[in-house]
This record gives C-alpha cells, structure tokens and sequence, in this order.
C-alpha cells in the first residue's frame, strides 16, 4: 500500500456538530478527514420568548471559518429552514465559492432564498437518491428519507478511516403521498457493509409507537373539505408540499378553487409546482388576491399562519384585516398542523378569534388534521436495527430528547459506552480502534438582529428583558462646573414604570436626586462616573420602596 | 299573594360574569335579583408574554363596587386561585364586611391569602355539601364535585323567579381518592325540581371522552417510586392535596421520607395536614432542608415548580442551585402536572437541564403521572343531561373551550337559541318568560404590577414592548436660551440596541441631531416640543436606515 493512502487511512474522522443538540434548530454538522472538510446542513433558529427582538439565530460557525481552505462541500438534506436558513450567511462569510448539494426541490427553495440574500452565483450541485458523489477523502452516497417536505435525503459518508449514516430528518412512512419510500434496501445495504456511525433524527423519540401517514390527513382533509358548506380555510406550513396536495386534490374533487395568499405559501406553491412537486390545473389554483366573484362554497384558501404568526394570513383574518379574505360565520377554517414549542398561545389566540367571528376550527385536536415529519420511538428503533452501527449519536433535539434517544438505542442493544449523547462544539474522534470525545471547538450562537450579525450579546438581551419587565427610568442632572453643584432641576423621564401617581412620585424622585447631588456636590465630587452611580444607588431604593420595582436607570451628568 | 312577595317574583334575575370568559383565570359571576348581589369566585388570571411585568391579573369589578350596598355574601368554590386571587384585592375595595362562604379546606386555604395581605378579621362562613343558606333573596345549596384540589362544590341558586345551577369547576371521577363522589343525586334533584340556568366549566370541552381517574396516577406513582434506585423528587401544584396525598402513600408504602420544598407546597401541606384533608404521620414528613443524613434511596422529595417557575424549587434544583437537594445521575424526577398553556416552554427547558444533570424524568408524555380536573365532553354531556337546564351559558374557558361546550349542549338536545356564549360583562337577563343579554356592563382586566393595582394601562405594556424588541435611546440637548442654539454636543444614551460599530453609528446619530437641531435653530424654533419632535423623526429615520430597526426615542431638551 503506498504510503500516501496508508497515512489517509490512519487520519481520523473528527465529527462536530456545531448545532442541533441545544433545541430544534439551527442543524450543522461538520465532518473532517485528513485536510478535507464536509458539512452537513446549515440551518437556522427561530428565537423565542428569551430572545426578544431578535430577528433569527445561526449557530456559531467560526470553527468553519477557520479552516475555510479544508471546506470541500455543504449538504443540504432538505429544504426547511432548520436546514438550510443560515446558508446565506455562510456562504457570505465563506469568502469562496464552495458547492452546494441537495436535491432539485432542496435546492429549488435554497435557490430563493440565496436570491433574496443578493448571492448571485452559487455553485449549486443536484444529487438525487441513489448519487455517489466524491468531495475530497470524503464518499457521499445519497438515499431518500421521508419527512414534511418532499425530496428529503439521508447521506452516507465513506471515510477511508470509517462510514457515517446521517439521516437528515426522517420518518418511515409505508403510504407516503409521493410513492417516494425511505430507502429501506439502501439502508440496510449500508447496514451490512458497516456502519462506524449513525447520527440520526430525534426530534419524535418521546413519542411511542409509529408516527401516523401522511396519507391519513388527507382521508380527514377531504371528508371535512367535502361536507363544509362555506368557505374553507386551511393553513399550513409553506414548506409541506405534500400537504398542500393533499389541500388542492380535496379541493378539486369538491369542486373548489385553491386560492392562495401568504408571501410563502405563493412563493413555495411556485416554486414547488415550477418544479413538479405540486400538481393542480392552472384554472384550479389563483391568488387569494383575485377571487372576488367567486362563491365562498366554491373555495379553499390556503394560507400561512399556522403558527399564529401575528402578521401572517391567517393572523390577519382572524383580526378582520386580511385584504380580501373576511371569516364569515359558518366558514370553516383547518390548523393542518402542530403547534411549535412555544408557540401554542399564540396558535391559541387565532383559534379564539376566528372562534369568536363564528368560524368553525379544526385542528389537530379535534380531528386527523396534522401528522408528525419525525420517525417516533419503534421508526427509530427500526433505522437503528437496519444499520446495526457501531457508535451512535442522537441529533436534531432538545436535551429529552437525545437523552429518549440514547434509550432506545441501548433498548435494541447497542451498548452504552457507544451511545455519544453530545453537545454542540464537542469533536467526536473516530479512527479504526474508538470513538472518544478529544476536545471542543467554539461554539454557540449569533443572533441576527435587524443589519446586525453576531454583534448582540448577552448584555443587550438582559437590558431589553429588564427594560420590559421593571420599565426605565432616564435622570439628565446639569452641574455647574465652577462650584460642583447643580444647575437646575434634575429632569426624569420614565417609560414602562407605573405609578398610582404620577407626578407626586416623580416630584419625591426629583427631590431625592437634588438632594443626593447636593451631596456629591459638598463632599466636592466632581467625577461624573461617582455621581452618576450615587444618584443611581438611591434612584433604585426610593422606587424599590415605592413601587417594588428596580427599573432600570440612567442617570446622564451634563456640565455646563 | 301579599304585593311585596309579587314584586319579587317580577324582579327579573341578572346573571354578569365579569371575568372567566375570555381565557383560563379571573373567574368571577355576579348574580343579582331585586336589591341583592351575590357573587360566585373571585378569581385571579397569570399574566402571560403579552403582560411584560405584570404580576397578577384581576376582573375589572368595578360595577360590584358601584353596587356594594346589595352585596348580600361572596361564595367561593373552591381553593385554586383563579377562584380566590382577587378575594382579597376585592374585600379591601369593597370597603365594608361582606359573608366569604367556602368549604372548610376552601376557607384555610383562603385566610392563609388574606392573611398574607394584612386582612384581620374576614366574615368567613363555612359550607359543606349539602348545605343550605340564605342570603337576600339568594336561597342556595352547595354540592359536592371532583377536582383537582379537595373540598370543591358547585351551588344551586334559587331566587323566586329562577334557578340557576353553578358548577363550579368540576370532574366525574368514579373512583376520588377521597370517596367523595361528586353529587349526582343532588344534581338529579336540582334537575327534577327544575333548573332554568346551567352555568358549567368549560376548560376540558375540546377533550373527548371521559377524563380519567385520580386513582390511575396513584397506580403509575406506586411502581415508579417502588422501583427507583436513588432519590425520587416529585413536583406538583401545591393544591393538589389528592395529589400530594397520592405521593405520601407511594413514598411510605415503598419506605421513604418525604421531603417538602418550595414556599407553597410547605404552607399547603401544612394547612391541609392541619385540617385533616392530608393524612401522613409526623415521622415520615419534614422539611427538605432536615434531610441531611438520610440516604438518597430513602426519600421523596415533594416540590413546585411542575410550570418550570424560574424561582421554584424544582428549577433551582435544575440549576444546581437549590440549599438542600442536589440533582444526581440515576435520580427519578416525576413532572407530575401539564403545563399551563403558555409554560409549555418553560417546564421543557427544566425538563432538558435536569436530564443534561443526569436525572431521569417522567412525565406526563412518558408515563400515567397526571390526569386532568376538568371534566371531558362526555362528563360535560352527562351534566348537561342530568340537570336538563331550561338555558344554559358555558363558563370557564378562552372562547375556543366555550364554543366546544356550547356545540355539545346542543348535540344532547339544548335548543341553539337557548345558548348563550356570553362575553365578560353582558347582562344575562331572566324573567319568567325569557333569558336575553339585556346590556353590558363595565368589565376587563386590572393589572397588578409590584406595589400598583390598576394604575397599568396599554401605553406602558406597549412600552415595554417596544422596548424589549427595540431598544431605548435617550437624547439630551442643551440650548442657549439667548441663541436657541445648541450649547455642546448632544448626549445618547442607548440600551437594548445593537450596532455592528456602535462608535461610528453614535457618532452619525450626534452628527444628525446637531444638524437638525442647527436648523430648528436656524429657523428660530423656540418650542421645546417642537424640537423633540424633530429629533425624534431625524433619529428614528436614521436608526431604520442603518439597522433596520425602529428604538424607542426619548429626546429631552434642557435650557441654559
């Protein structure tokens, strides 16, 4: 053997995620064998209650940056946002053309958003299931995955050194819409060849039993979208072409029109049906926007906001500002979808509002409206049996989740000490004797906020969660700067506090910075920093004992 | 018949529920007939993201206030909050004594609230299933009912012209912990002898079936403790007294300690122990800081915190940083609770740090360990049945759960117009011939925010708001009172907002200032509001342009 593929051979393979172990999001792994650098995914985010203001979170890719001459190619396993959102800023800071590979829908949807983002000539690369591709040491072979957006792939990575099985997102439909099967022969081919490692999807590992087919929602869409006598109104996830199907074939079989509306569900239905992933007669489909004149029992609209998005379509109907769509009592309207962690009272919100304008709404609570996109506990159990890998680690999850996963790897035997519950940044060393943890590389987040990427902290997070809980309250004191007192009445302006009496407390407030002024002032103090933090130590008390409440304050010292 | 008793019977009944009907909390029903008030719960509501520092949320009962001279007594059902919050924010308006009626455990746990609030000397007045009172013109009978605390009872109005028939909230557990049955005989009764008005909970509508048992939680309780290895912890709603005793059984049956922690599962195993509703013997409880000594495998640790409360003993044990109980690997943690809408984030982030520490936690999606309060739509059925109501107004629930319950009425034969989804504040006028909303009355929300009650409005919750998402920047300037010139450069302060070079951006945002104060200047603008105005345009246009957002402007402009 020469000696070059012998030192190939003894390189190991560094795993790393850099996301998708902290919470549902923000997917990225990257893979590195000898000089050659492989990432899996780069996805997004979305903030919650903690992140207020923010607009989108990436995970932190410095370590990518870093090493950006290694970086040989990104897979995108499918078109969702926790997949594929923070590839516009990596490609930005990449500062090279590096290719990009998916699938012909993945890739359609990665296309738009690239757009968007004013990145003008990617070096996109289609691959479908079945492709071998080489990127450097690294031998990918592509297999098919269902999952809540169509074209989804696994990739099977060949080291010289050792196999990974990344399953992207997935689960084990038997009557998926498409036909378009997980591919099982695959998988257990890569299963008897050896698989060193299996990185699968844990997003569904709490749930017990099988995850429902897809094809179930459609029995429940038709019969309710058959029997209604109004209008309906089904919103849904943009990205879940084959629900939108299932949406336009009930329509159509009832005799209805789909009208759209929502800046992603016309901009997905496009693209999708551009590309052959949704199929319905151009006199069937129409903008929401251009339906007047026709009846309301002669329509389905289709829309955004299953989320309860304050400002998506279905938001905007549900407050009687939607431009043409006005709920009317008797519509029906389907949530075909679930509720995202923390977003379930907001979904609420609109549930009650349209509630309250008389509509009927169904929603996975009250019928067979929505089915899972994730294999639950015996799917997962599955992919584990027909891979039969040597290590395993769970991904895409929150904590619980890895942890349910873990379980269940051990409950079909694979031993604990090869179960790698990791956190993002850990490196997972493999070569032909172990896989151990070696070390950790940076990792975390950055928070897209307005133009701002990756400037807010910690700091700024807290200020807006203090400011939003205690209010603010702002001192400007003028001092003479001959004799070191002030000039002037202090002035305070508050926002978010409140008083049973306004201008009384304000008046005391004003008394008490006067006087601790005046302290500084005799005790000859003229560094603006000691008065600042004295007027606001006693700022702070006086509302503590006022209002129970230590709102934030900022005094501003003028000299004049 | 003497003239006075006919002018009674004329006297139409009005039925005013001020809160309870727009979400889960705040419940509070005034019924009145001729000269008297009588009012059913007092309850309060948890504010949620949309009430940024808010602590409490009461029903606006302003109208009760206005009429204090016919309160006749204040009946509460049971012991939750959302029942008893506002009992004694409402007893300090009202200005005067007024009867409190309430079940034995139901009025302990009452004064343990007043006497928190400094309330000496209430009118307490106990009841018990099966009890009649008088008061005013009010004749009524309280009856037992099931549900998650003990003691809770619903209660049958009689006034010469009408009945009505109250819930309370309520379950058909066949098989309560306590044996005692909610009271279908009464009900019977209550049917046969003619109720013209229903008033029932709700919050379980959208369940189908029946709600399961107490019992079946103190099964799957049993086998977990009994087969745990190390220290179980076990959180829950500290009124949970069924619950609790459930757990007491499970610990001593499997020869544990148990240990209680957090501030209202102390008070409340304190009062229900005292009052006999709790039963465990003295050696085999104490308080989670006098565990020292005692082996992990030997103790039940009982604690808050099931809504994942930041300050709760079960999330400091999350954080490593409660006094006595640290978290270990192989210790069982029991969520025994579901989230309240809107925590569902919360309790998952608690759930996700205690499994990163090791622990293995059981909740209700793994395992039987909760079980719902709130009767299901076949409960709601079988009342609606038993009581055969002439008209019937479905109570307790966002307006989602009310059309749930009201589609049920009608499905066992209630007549739709006999329905009455009511909002908070509509008269529900009943004479001998009909019920009709009549007109509304005052009602919505007061706000408690730290020492403050209803002194909170719109504009400072929008406030902080914007604040939160947006940030604050603070501007003074100073003018020569002579020139109406700027005298120095401007100060800005900034919180909450997050610049890429906060310097350069500082510094163009002083720049603008200058500039548009120059030309106020110019233009012999002397108007203190006027020049805000301008500096506020000037610096929000400015603030957009470079980062896309839009902070708070706080412009304050002094004179020298």
């Amino acid at each position: 053997m020469p000696t070059e593929k012998r030192a190939a051979r003894r390189a190991r393979l560094r795993v790393i995620p850099l996301g998708g172990l902290d919470g549902i999001g923000k997917n990225m792994t990257v893979f590195e064998h000898g000089g050659d650098m492989l990432i899996v995914d780069a996805g997004i985010m979305f903030p919650d209650d903690d992140h207020p203001g923010v607009d989108l979170i990436l995970p932190d890719y410095s370590y990518v940056l870093k090493h950006v001459d290694r970086l040989r190619g990104i897979v995108i396993t499918h078109g969702h946002e926790d997949h594929t959102g923070a590839l516009p800023y990596l490609l930005k800071d990449l500062g090279r053309p590096v290719p990009v590979l998916g699938t012909r829908l993945t890739l359609g949807l990665v296309k738009g958003k690239l757009d968007e983002h004013g990145i003008k000539k990617p070096r996109l690369r289609e691959v479908r299931s079945g492709s071998h591709v080489s990127l450097g040491s690294f031998g990918l072979d592509f297999f098919a995955v269902n999952h809540s957006i169509p074209d989804g792939v696994g990739v099977f990575i060949r080291t010289p050194v050792a196999t990974v099985l990344h399953t992207g997102d997935f689960k084990l439909d038997q009557t998926p819409i498409d036909g378009r099967l997980t591919d099982y022969g695959a998988l257990a081919r890569f299963g008897k060849s050896g698989v060193t490692l299996l990185m699968s999807d844990s997003t569904g590992a709490e749930n017990k039993g099988f995850c429902r087919s897809e094809a179930e929602v459609g029995a429940a869409l038709d019969e309710i979208i058959a029997n209604a006598e109004q209008r309906v109104i089904v919103a849904s996830f943009a990205s879940h072409i084959h629900r939108l199907q299932q949406v336009c074939d009930a329509a159509v079989a009832a005799g209805r029109k789909v009208a759209v509306t929502g800046r992603s569900m016309l901009q997905n239905t496009r693209i999708a049906r551009d590309l052959g992933y949704l199929n319905i007669d151009d006199e069937d489909i129409l903008d929401a926007y251009e339906t007047s004149g026709i009846p309301a029992n002669k329509v389905v609209v289709l829309c955004t906001g299953s989320q309860g998005e304050p400002l998506s379509a279905l938001a905007r109907m549900a407050n009687g500002d939607h431009r043409t769509v006005t709920v009317e009592r008797g519509d029906t309207v389907i949530i075909s979808a679930s509720p995202v962690p923390g977003n379930e009272k907001a979904v609420s919100r609109v549930i009650n509002r349209l509630t309250k304008g008389g509509a009927h709404v169904v929603h996975r609570g009250s019928a067979d409206v929505h089915v899972s996109g994730h294999a639950a506990a015996e799917e997962l159990k599955l992919m584990l049996n027909l891979v039969q890998p040597e290590f395993f680690v769970p991904i895409h999850g929150e904590t619980r989740h890895l942890a349910a996963h873990a379980r269940l790897a051990v409950s079909v035997g694979v031993p604990e000490d090869a179960v790698f519950v990791l956190d993002n940044g850990d490196v997972l060393e493999i070569d032909e004797d172990e896989a151990r943890v070696s070390e950790r590389v940076d990792s975390g987040v950055i928070y897209v906020d307005g133009t701002s990427v990756g400037d807010l902290g910690q700091v700024v997070l807290r200020d807006r969660q203090h400011m939003s809980q205690d209010g603010i309250a702002t001192i400007v004191v003028v001092i003479d700067s001959r004799t070191g007192k002030a000039a002037g009445d202090p002035e305070v302006v508050t926002r978010g506090i409140v008083f049973a009496d306004t201008d009384s407390v304000l008046e005391e407030a004003k008394t008490r910075i006067a006087k601790t002024v005046a302290k500084t002032g005799r005790e000859g103090v003229t560094d603006h920093a000691v008065i600042r933090r004295a007027i606001r130590e006693s700022l702070s008390q006086f509302f503590w004992e006022r209002l129970r409440r230590r709102p934030m304050i900022i005094p501003i010292v003028l000299e004049v």
